[in-house]
């Protein structure tokens, strides 16, 4: 079986494939987060988990000895991922400071908005993408609620500056169409499928 | 502001109270758990609800000193709840072994259900009712995915014989309409607004 290289820090990725009960390692190596300024805003999450899937390669890469380095690589299989909010066109990423947290979570209050977690496989020398999307419907939040959030739970590592699995999730939350966990970072139940097709499980 | 009396031992409901940072003391007492036969499904949670909260309030005016019943009772808010996993018109009950498990999931297996939770509040003498309904949507599933779960997640406490937040949940589900929560147990944000609007909070 492929050693399964998870190239993120984000906890609750870990904690999603924990509970999938897939094994892996995390192994995170930097990477551009830009994007081309003309790209479509659904094609975004794949571009950057592509980039953060290759970063981890090259580390790898240059990790192993030179003369294993063909075959050896082809053992692992590596995912990445990265999540955008979007709100009409607009992409709302981690916060800045509190004052932006509390405008991200102010543009959310009583609207709907689109979750969108881009996923990228590489493995044996191929790269497999797929993103999948979810509607988050919030019910109209209080500048109270909102300042409240932010304050107790500082949400500044959060796409769009809130976490559906926490308090303003479950109190603020309408209800939602799609997955899930891929709200909270990571469509597992796609990924699991995916490595399925791979022979990878 | 009012004694909150979460009428449920699901530890489930317990989790999501305190999630929504509302203080509460658990009071249980035996209800009958039936339902009228001719009664349309969808009514049925609201009914077995309310029969959980008024069990736990005679309970309690048992409990009273005789001369403090009245007016002490004013300040208890009775919060019950019953959820049911309902597949076009089959109600889904807890399974009662390891094949009722086996079995419900295997109808659940690749297709949409509704997850319906029934909610009763009594407050001052008056009772407020209201439900909640999400549809969860399953990938097709293994025999031996089924077995696994049944065997190491013993769901045997649980309307329609899985938690959509363990593995089965989150390897097995597709994507849910409607509110998270409500499938975990208590549609948590509608109470929220529900206690708001009586002045509880």
């Amino acid at each position: 079986m492929a050693d399964i290289i998870l190239a993120s820090q984000s906890p609750r990725r870990k904690t999603l494939l924990e509970w999938a009960n897939i094994p892996f390692e995390i192994v995170v190596s930097d990477s551009d987060e830009s994007f081309p300024e003309t790209m479509a805003k659904q094609e975004v999450p794949v571009f950057i988990a592509s980039n953060k899937a290759k970063a981890v390669l090259e580390k790898l890469e240059q990790l192993q000895e030179p003369h294993q380095q063909k075959d050896a690589l082809k053992d692992f299989c590596i995912i990445a991922a990265d999540t955008i909010v979007l709100l009409d066109q607009l992409i709302l990423g981690k916060p800045l400071d509190r004052q932006d947290a509390v405008n991200s979570l102010s543009l959310l209050s009583g609207r709907s908005h689109q979750v969108i977690t881009g996923v990228v496989v590489l493995y044996q020398g191929k790269e497999y993408a797929f993103s999948e999307t979810t509607q988050v419907d919030f019910h109209s939040l209080t500048l109270a609620q909102i300042e409240y959030y932010v304050d107790h739970y500082k949400p500044f590592d959060k796409a769009g500056g809130y976490a559906i699995q926490e308090w303003i999730g479950v109190i603020g939350i309408k209800g939602i169409q799609g997955d899930f966990y891929n709200v909270m970072g990571l469509p597992v139940s796609l990924l699991v499928q995916k490595l399925k097709q791979l022979g990878i499980d």
